[in-house]
Formats: C-alpha cells, sequence, structure tokens
C-alpha cells in the first residue's frame, strides 16, 4: 500500500492566542488530506462519493500525539498511510513534519458507510484494489 | 478527583453535509469543556491563565472513538474526568452522551507550559489540588 | 417587531495569534444567534426546519463593521433585531457589545427557501407573525 | 492597482447540512486570499508580519452578498481588487466565481495596527507602493 504525502501550510485562521496551531485544525487538515487522497490517489472525490453515489467515509476513531508545535507560515508535510483493510474499515496512519521535525503522529479509522442510513458497508472491490495499489 | 460535567448543543456550524456531527467540531467541543472546567472548577481562566499568568495548557495527545454520530439540534452531555496527575501532565477521561447512547469516548492529556517557551512546568500545588479534590 | 438579546463567551476558539476574536469567527457566532433566535423565539428550531420541513433560511447578505476588539474571556452581548419583512427576506440588524463597549455593528438579510431547490419561497404566515411580534 | 487572483476549492469542511458552504467559511477563505496576497505579491507573510514586525492587518469591516450557493467539490476563483489607500487603510473589492457563475461579491477594509496596542499606523511607503503597483 502506498503512503500518500501532501503539504499543508499553517495559516493564521489555524492559530490560537499562543501563535501555535490550535489542534482542532490539525484535524480539519487531516480531514482534507483524507479528501485529497480520496479524490486525487482512489478516484473518488467526496463530492461524487457523497452527492452521487450517496455513500460516506466518516471517522470512527482517531488518535494523536502532538511531538511539536507549529507556527503561523511554516508548510506541513502529510503522511497518509492506509493499513490492512477491513470488510468497512480503512485503517490509515498518519504523520506531519514541519521540515525534519515530527509535529504529530497517529491513527485514524475511515468506515465506509451508506449516506443515509449511516451503516457500515463493504468496501468495494474497485476502490480496496485502488487503496491496496502498491 | 471529581468528573466534571456539562453539555454542548450540536449547532448548525457542527454539522456536514451527512446532517451530523462533523468530527474536528468534536475538538472544538473538548477544548470548550476543558475551558470551561479550568474557569468554573478549578479557578483557572483561560483568560488569566493565557493573558495574566503567561502559562498555557495545550493538548499533548487525544485519542478518541466516535460510537454513533450526533444530529442538529440535539444537547450532549460531556463528562471530564481527570486521571493521576504526572509532574506536569493532566490526564483526563472524555464521553459524549446524547440521551443515553455514547457518542463518543478517549483520552487525552493536558500539558502545563510556559506560554512563551512553551515548555512543560510543575503544575503549581494549588492547581494540582483543585484537579484532586474529591 | 422585539429584539433578540443573547450572549456568547469569546473562548480559545475563537481567538487569533493576537489574542482577538478571528473576525469569521464572529460570524459563527452571529449565525448561532439567529438559530437560537428561530429556536427559543420564532418557535422552529433549525432541527425542524432543515430536517423535518425541509426548508433553510440562509444568509444572502451581511455587511459587518468591527468597532472595537474582543478578547479571550469576555462576554459578548449580541442584540438581533429584525425589520419590515419582505416576501421571503428577513432583515436584521445586528450588534454586539462588551460591557458598554460597541464591538461590532451591521445588518444581515435572511431568506427563506425550500432546503433542497434552495429557491425562495414567501414566509409562511405563522413565521412572519412570530417575527413581527412586538 | 493590480487585481489578485487565486482559487479555492470547496472542501467538506466548508459544507453545511444543506451541502453547500456555510457562509462564515467563506470569510475563512476571503482570509486566507488577503494572508496569500501579502506573502506572495505584497512580500509580507503573515508570519514575518506578525511575528518579526509585530504589525496586523485585521479587517475593520467588510460586506459580502452571496449570489448564487457554492458546492462540495467546486473550485472557486477569488478576485481581490485594492482601492485607494487610505492612511492606515487598505479597501479592497472582493468578488469570487464558480465557473462563470458569480458566488459572492463585496467589499472589505483592512488597517495596518501596531500588533500589540492595536492601534492604527500609517501604512509603510514600501508596503503602500507594493499595494499600488500596476
Amino acid at each position: 500500500m502506498a503512503a500518500f504525502v501532501t503539504t499543508r501550510k499553517v495559516l493564521f485562521q489555524h492559530c490560537d492566542p499562543a501563535g501555535i496551531v490550535f489542534y482542532p485544525r490539525y484535524f480539519e487538515m487531516i480531514n482534507s488530506v483524507v479528501e485529497e487522497w480520496f479524490e486525487d490517489v482512489l478516484g473518488h472525490s467526496f463530492a461524487s462519493l457523497h452527492m452521487d453515489q450517496k455513500k460516506g467515509v466518516p471517522t470512527a476513531g482517531i488518535s494523536v500525539d502532538f511531538r511539536a508545535p507549529s507556527r503561523l507560515g511554516e508548510v506541513l508535510t502529510f503522511t497518509l498511510t492506509p493499513g490492512p483493510l477491513g470488510r468497512s474499515r480503512i485503517p490509515c496512519r498518519i504523520e506531519a513534519h514541519g521540515g525534519e521535525q515530527l509535529r504529530l503522529e497517529g491513527a485514524l479509522t475511515l468506515v465506509y458507510v451508506d449516506g443515509v442510513t449511516l451503516k457500515s458497508e463493504t468496501l468495494p472491490a474497485a476502490l480496496a484494489a485502488r487503496i491496496e495499489q502498491p
């Protein structure tokens, strides 16, 4: 399985009175990284997934350790690495670096669900294959 | 150590196109619960902590499992329960219920730091005593 | 027409690296004031409006002047005052004070729309009557 | 004075239960457009402005009309056009289009201030010249 790497710039809107990223904003960044991965690598934009296919991939759980603060103007490199797929679950490792320095690391689990009932469904084979491609 | 219980209403701004709480907004709610606990129970408002004392209590790590979705208009009951304190660390359990249903559960660790250097400092005895009061 | 008055506390999540409210957060506060007014005064919670009735009241335009900064921990008093109703439009004045000091003032227009087509519809007489009650 | 043009993609985090951009998120986008303009065109990143020079350019007022809704996945083109400068004030027109369709239009005023006192200061000649370059 291939790691997905992308960057996010720390904007004014991400920072708190201490001048560092307010941690809930990291989760907005992480969600946008997942969104970009789905669109650019997996071939399922969130627009098509939610609007056309009426499916969703909500986050069932997430665990993150913040190793060092990130400051306004920095460019963070996010690395998302999927792990062994479950029936409906997509476990991922997540990391972000600022330069060489680790800023956060953790794991999250996405679940493929019906967009109306929000019940989990078996991952479509084509989507699973895309996630598992090396 | 006493659990801190408070409520948050699910507002329009918390909800995503699926009509449920977008998970980064839960972290904004959790942060506001910590903020309310510090002000109302521990006697250290974030304003006095950050502005007057030049200290901070950033979140060093957080892990949350989302057990069921929450919808617009619901009132969620958050329960924050501190655990055994470290030198500078305040570990807490966090849960939120909608009615009887568990919506999320997890744990987070706050660290008492200098507001300028962001380096950890020993928890002041008075603050530790407030957290540990039954 | 009666003014609606409520308060919002300036939380950590509202503040920027300058230690003052980041102005997009004021619009989240204003939206939540409108939401509270609909539920508590007009008898149309956003949950019932959006989920049950499949209607919406998006903001068609808003203009705000920020008169003085607001800081972490302050309690702001918001005053929302509806003006003469249009067919589908609800014009409102908005102000926020911190103590005696004016922090922001402006105007916004809500439009009553179908929740699916997003096209404007005539305000239901019962809702209009509620807005116009003295 | 030259218009600054850039794009923003509508992400999941920008959208509300109606599946369209929640309007406070437009103000986050607009703020990030101003931030990009300062860094890429005016040669004053917000990091250097706030952290090194201890200055700021808060928004003193903003007025926006929302002409049509924007949906998940769309790419919006923002156009920011500065107008005649005041002593400390930078008035700007703002527009966003989705394809050919106007989505929002309005005006905002930035004020150059001291980062500590938040009092307005005369725009530095070099910054004013950058803004006024054709």
